[in-house]
């Protein structure tokens, strides 16, 4: 028997099904499963991959056997369609498409109505009564393949269509009569002869041999090899080429066209939802000239295609077990349908969708659990702009704190603090610094025009769980005339703004908002089946116990991550910290430490009683000194005007004593500086007065009869001894106080890994290190050398150059990040076997990172409160997809 | 057989050897050693370190068997001494000693004369002559004893001492007479007797067990405990204990003690050199009290003692194989041999003498090889001061360059490029930055009271060759009052300093220098024979011609780093280049980058004409740019005071255009920002314009008949990508110029190891990448996220408290970043068999460093011109320990 080289589909049977995607390509492996599954898909072939490969092995030149096969598809094709290539009275005229698979860039796209000639563009504008119609397919025919087959450049079609249009002093190319398109495709068929030295083919099987050949000869052009290269996936593949009969909405009053959705892609309601034009292809539905019509009135034109269509849509439902997303076309009363595609669909929609298949028996818990884009939650948990009506775009950053704000501008925290109790605010900021915690906690939403994803404001409005774009660069902000300006467009205090922080937009004006509500029953009984499934923990990182009550309350099993530096911010502490500093003896900070010991001491006990009988890792301080302190820069611009105007003034030397003290404490690279645990190291009585608030607080709560699990986590190790050290002093507060109040408690002392060395060093930090936090914000900044802070000038081009395929401190990266994160959690675990493993850093809520850290085998992630539900459903649908896999290897 | 536990020497003969250091610890099989090669040592015995693991197993109490052993050594000892325990007539003293098998600080020390008594104190005082000796060596015995064994606070002693000298009102310990001692001796022995309830023992062996018992118990005092724990010493290895007899130089007049080098340790003449005082003890020598003899003088008072004493140290040298440094007692007539070990030398003294006794045959090669520190080196290639007269250390900063400088206090770089042609200048700065490099050429020496090793100072004085002392934190620079503050000194303008760049001296007034001349009959010699043995090569850091042929001079196989940086900071290059960062268009840019092209082609023309036949590695441009624009706080104070004196000056706006793109290219963390490759990714024009001026430099000097061999290096790779898109970049150009020349030319294109992720993806890189070289320098910033500018700040503490061996930027770390490097080369070579790798950053020039470099197999080492010798010499070293190491191995 020979090879099978060429796969008919037609009328309910395909040689071919849908999982012959090595040999059909994708979109073949579609046409087949679709007509296989009994739907009316417009018949046609497909050419397999394997010719693609024979081709280029064989230099272009195919097989008489191959050859054959085509040319009999070819008439078998004729004989269902009862059309035939060339014919005067009902010519078969075909689509030709690429496809390979993988869906690809840069390949040959759709070669549409070949088989037009001459002749048969007659017979079509017969058949449509629309002539004009007819002569703009074969135009547009002429150029494709011109261009795509023939490789003619599309600039010398266009010139002789833009003249064409300037002769006829039109503007719009649907002005130009069927007559003027005659004459441009007497002037298209004159430049083919020029260039090819041979007329436009009119022979409608040369035509599709040709077009066939100029798609595999596409596999190799650049673009396609480039992405090939950047995508790894292997030269060898090949592609097919599928060719399939066009099919016209616009032949009589008898066909339409039209797309729909199996159900509300808003709500998700069960509920057929779509439109459509009789008469009428594709374009005039997407034009919009013509305004489509619901798709329940179909129901009374033409009553047999609707019910055709309800029961068609309906397989496809049950077939791809997911809402669909279809074109159809009615071709003299006979239904096609073009396309169907998972439809896309709003959060909400999501999971009522997933929990309704589910009670329909369609699909599995873990089949609904894959279903829903985890990020996609985030609209169950914030408020979302109602773009019912168009919105103005004038900018766009990063997505860096999702939810909607609308609110009027203003330029300082402090007028954000003032007027934002008042009214709805949105602070703009070039970038947010500490000291604007106070104007961030009461504006509606934050704006920056620098920083990215980690920056300050995109952390601290993520902990709050506060709408925040970040990083709009395109957006100049001139706090001296207080305005920010956006190309012309210049703003003032006062007008209002809207942020879409799920997309990173800035919209002018006030768009209207919506209030999702997260604790209907759908959502709730959705995230229990995440929790059924998942292996990974998820905790939440929270300073204060307002986020930790939040953070619970969407599910977190404890505390990963709090950070004690925030709780040094508010304002009746920072001068505290401040003299603390500023101190030049032990004695001196000593005492500023004892004024901030019953603060902290309140702060953790506050915190213990939230997450009663819930671990809670607190990091002991981490920044370096001098973001408490006054701006250098500031400072001198004060003295230096001091000096001018009142030159005996005793404030200068005030002045230059802090000045000098600044200096002291200056950095050139303060992610690299004095931080973390060499503070504990440099001024253990820091480290001391932490663990005695820790320990203190977690006393008092005890006493109250709640249960306290306290971890200590130690920031910033880079040598096994620091961790020893600092966990020394720690241990002998912590029998101090325990032992003075009599109360019996476990705790943990554990080290968070956020520096190389320190990943390379687990097996000598885990004997004595109790448990480990992966602080991937940090580990991505030395692991790349890339400063969060400033990388915002490079990571664009690099991902545009497909040098990074995402930002690092957003997505984790696997191959360098990763293998830190994998090598660390196997040396700790086999230095000390039962090692608890999680991750603290930003990727902890980002749905790609979890599915990684399940992989490695963490315990547990952690993240910002609002990203706890996305981080569970992203751990369930890692354990099933694992799962899965696991079972097709034993399989 | 009953097990050995004490091991005898005397006469010639003892039971242990030089071996045995496990059994005897490092001081006992010393002691064994030399007794067995017959040289004239005081008698006595080691309890072997096994007792004392058996001392703590049975908690304290030893075996019958053992006491046996010690009491039948002890016999022996009177014996061979003829003196007896106790006697009146010829009572026996010995010293107790402490030894394990590593020497160990925080162990019990020395205690002498054991064995004095109420009665064999009298007979010490009749023998010696000198009542107040004995009384003193017995008042010291007690206090020894009382304190170490005893557990008495030494506070106490010392109280009751101090009265004694209160009520004589006297102030230095030697002025109390006999009888005053003896007073103190009575309080002492109530003291005793008051503490632990039982008189001072007076039975001399009671004395003895009780001393070797208090050794062992000190094993585990904690400070030993500490250092062991630090050094990684085994708990269970157990101290051994040394009794030895006790010899007098001041029992007669026949009498006598010295000290002495077998050859000149500050020239390496072989010349027999020393000291000595008769009737004396070594105090006497050490004290300066009487003035000691030359040591020839004692041919004439002693000749017999005097050959025996040339004759034995004569032994020593061959015994050991190395010049010693001994001490010497005589007693009536005889001599002994108290101590012997390795002469410290000069760097000149310690080649003459390596070299001479490869002469005598007394050496191979390669033992003389290893006979030298590599760092003494440095004192044969620069100017050192000339210390015959005492100096006044005023501050001590790092050895950031060696050398000598003397010269005028200037407190500017324009002072110092100024008054410097007139006269020796020592530029003084809190820190330099690159526009102070007219003057450090200029000025004979550079201080600075801030940074580290990899300061900018550090680094530029290195390449310079230039005497530099960084970071001494004791200084307080006052740049507005001109004057530099040490403690009470006040240092102004024009006062004279002297700096020792190899020991980091800073000193008052103006010290002698000498030159020292490298070009010796002795360094050329010893030289070729490390060439002869390394199997690194040694290339140099250098970035001009000037430094490039110093480098050569010096035996530098290539260049292994050029930074194309420091060209540009010349005066008439600076404006071109601010002008290209300021562009805010490519062609703007491009503009200024042509400026720059001419310049750069002559330099790199310079380099391959010096270096000719010679690889030169440039690496392309890698600071971040606003290191070349003038400081963000100066222009905002500029600003702020153009304001307020002339708020309509036109300047104001101008200066405020400045300010914002200083502004816009501000970093938090400039070290994790925009350079390296980054900058040529987003301004490919800038690394078009490095390549075309290697490329035409490189075919006009190859055209000039000279061999060129460029090596292109991409600075700060993180991913893959990085690399190949400037790699095509350059051979792209590379293509455009070569075949416009005509010239057929090899180069290589590879990439800077610096970054953790691209060590970790090595093995991808390594397949676009023809060479690696480790920027050691970044590489240890980004591993342990310790930035080398603010690292000082806890890089002493960290040392101090065991937390760092040493300091990483100086030191390779093996554990840590030695990991990263060892993988990386592993995987890039897996992927490009073959593949050259070498290491450019500080560490290239560091011995320790270059050994590791050899062990994990790197093609070569690169580092400032004045340490190529250094780094020959230690890759040398390496090649032979490693050889000798195998050699072992297989035996």
């Amino acid at each position: 028997m020979s090879e099978k080289y060429v796969y008919f589909f037609a009328e309910g049977k395909a040689d071919g099904n849908g999982q012959m995607k090595d040999e059909l390509g994708g979109k073949g492996a579609g046409l087949a499963e679709m007509t296989n599954a009994g739907l009316p898909v417009p018949p046609g072939f497909t050419v397999s991959t394997r010719v693609c490969r024979l081709y280029f092995e064989s230099s272009g030149k195919l097989s008489p056997e191959i050859e054959d096969q085509c040319r009999q598809a070819a008439s078998r094709l004729e004989k269902v369609t009862a059309q035939a290539f060339g014919s005067k009275q009902n010519p078969l005229l075909v689509s030709v498409r690429s496809g390979g698979k993988f869906s690809m860039p840069g390949m040959m796209d759709t070669i549409l109505n070949l088989g037009l000639n001459d002749d048969t563009v007659q017979t079509l504008a017969r058949k449509t009564g629309n002539p004009r119609f007819a002569m703009d397919c074969y135009r547009r025919f002429i150029q494709m393949f011109g261009n795509v087959v023939l490789e003619i450049s599309k600039e010398e079609f266009e010139h002789i269509f833009d003249g064409a249009k300037k002769k006829r002093k039109v503007r719009l190319d649907t002005e130009l009569t069927a007559a003027a398109l005659e004459e441009v495709i007497r002037d298209y068929k004159k430049l083919v002869e020029k260039k090819t030295k041979s007329p436009f083919p009119q022979d409608p099987w040369k035509q599709l041999t040709m077009a066939r050949d100029a798609v595999f000869g596409s596999w190799h052009n650049p673009r396609a090899v480039h992405y090939r290269r950047m995508n790894q996936i292997s030269e060898s593949l090949g592609t097919a080429v599928n060719v399939q009969s066009m099919v016209y909405g616009n032949l009589s009053d008898n066909s339409g066209t039209g797309v729909g959705f199996t159900r509300n892609p808003s709500t998700g309601e069960k509920q057929f939802y779509g439109e459509f034009l009789m008469n009428a292809q594709g374009e005039d539905v997407v034009a919009g000239i013509r305004t489509p019509i619901p798709i329940e009135q179909l129901k009374s034109i033409l009553p047999d295609v609707y019910h055709q269509l309800r029961e068609t849509t309906n397989r496809l439902e049950h077939h791809y077990k997911d809402v669909q997303d279809f074109e159809f076309t009615i071709q003299d009363g006979k239904l096609y349908m073009l396309q169907t595609r998972n439809g896309k669909r709003t959060g909400p929609a999501a999971v009522k969708i997933a929990v309704d298949m589910v009670a329909e028996g369609l699909l599995t818990k873990q089949e609904a659990l894959m279903r829903v884009e985890p990020s996609q939650l985030d609209q169950l948990l914030h408020p979302i702009l109602d773009e019912s009506k168009p919105v103005k775009v004038i900018a766009t950053g990063l997505p860096a704190s999702p939810g909607a704000a609308v609110g009027e501008i203003v330029f300082t925290a402090d007028e954000a603090a003032h007027l934002g109790k008042k009214k709805p605010v949105i602070l703009v900021r070039k970038e947010t610094v500490p000291d604007d915690i106070h104007g961030m906690e009461v504006a509606a939403g934050i704006l920056t025009s620098r920083g990215g994803m980690t920056s300050h404001a995109a952390v601290v409005a993520r902990g709050m769980g506060k709408c925040c774009v970040a990083g709009a660069e395109s957006i100049d902000v001139d706090y001296k005339n207080r305005r920010m300006i956006v190309g012309k467009l210049s703003l003032k205090e006062g007008d209002w703004i809207s942020l879409d922080g799920s997309t990173g937009r800035v919209i002018l004006g006030k768009v209207p908002t919506t209030e999702a509500d997260p604790s209907t029953g759908e959502f709730a009984k959705f995230m229990g089946w995440a929790d059924e499934f998942r292996k990974l923990g998820v905790r939440a990182n929270a300073d204060i116990p307002r986020d930790a009550a939040v953070a619970r309350r969407f599910g977190a099993q404890g505390i990963g991550l709090c950070r004690t530096e925030h709780m040094f911010f508010a304002e009746d502490r920072i001068r505290h910290m401040q003299a603390m500093i500023l101190a030049s003896t032990e004695k001196d900070r000593r005492k500023a430490l004892n004024k901030l010991l019953p603060m902290q001491r309140k702060d953790f006990a506050g915190l213990f009683r939230v997450m009663e009988g819930l671990p809670v890792i607190i990091r002991l301080l981490d920044p370096p000194l001098h973001e408490f302190l006054p701006k250098r820069e500031d400072l001198m611009v004060e003295i230096a005007l001091l000096r001018e105007r009142t030159p005996r003034s005793k404030k200068i030397k005030e002045k230059e004593a802090l000045l000098n003290r600044v200096e002291q404490l200056h950095e050139m690279n303060p992610m690299l500086g004095l931080r973390g645990c060499r503070l504990g190291i440099v001024y253990p009585e820091i480290t001391e007065m932490q663990a005695r608030a820790i320990f203190e607080a977690a006393c008092q709560v005890t006493k109250e009869g709640k249960k306290v699990i306290p971890e200590i986590m130690i920031p910033l190790i880079s040598s096994p001894r620091e961790f020893t050290l600092q966990k020394e002093l720690v241990d002998t507060v912590a029998k101090q106080v325990l032992s003075k109040s009599g109360v019996k408690l476990k705790y943990m002392v554990g080290t968070m890994i956020e520096i190389p060395r320190a990943a390379l060093l687990a097996g000598q930090i885990a004997q004595d290190a109790e448990f480990f936090s992966f602080g991937t914000n940090d580990l991505t900044q030395t692991t790349y050398g890339f400063s969060r802070d400033d990388s915002g000038k490079f990571l664009a081009p690099y991902v545009a150059l497909g040098i990074l395929p995402q930002d690092p401190f957003a997505v984790l990266d696997r191959d360098g990040v990763g293998q830190l994160i994998r090598m660390c959690t196997e040396n700790g675990r086999k230095a000390r076997p039962g090692l608890e493993v999680g991750i603290c850093g930003e990727h902890g809520g980002d749905p790609s990172s979890v599915n990684f850290c399940h992989q490695v085998g963490l315990d547990y992630v952690s993240c910002s409160p609002y990203r706890v539900p996305i981080a569970r459903l992203a751990a369930a649908q890692a354990a099933i997809a694992k799962g899965s896999d696991e079972m097709k290897r034993t399989a």
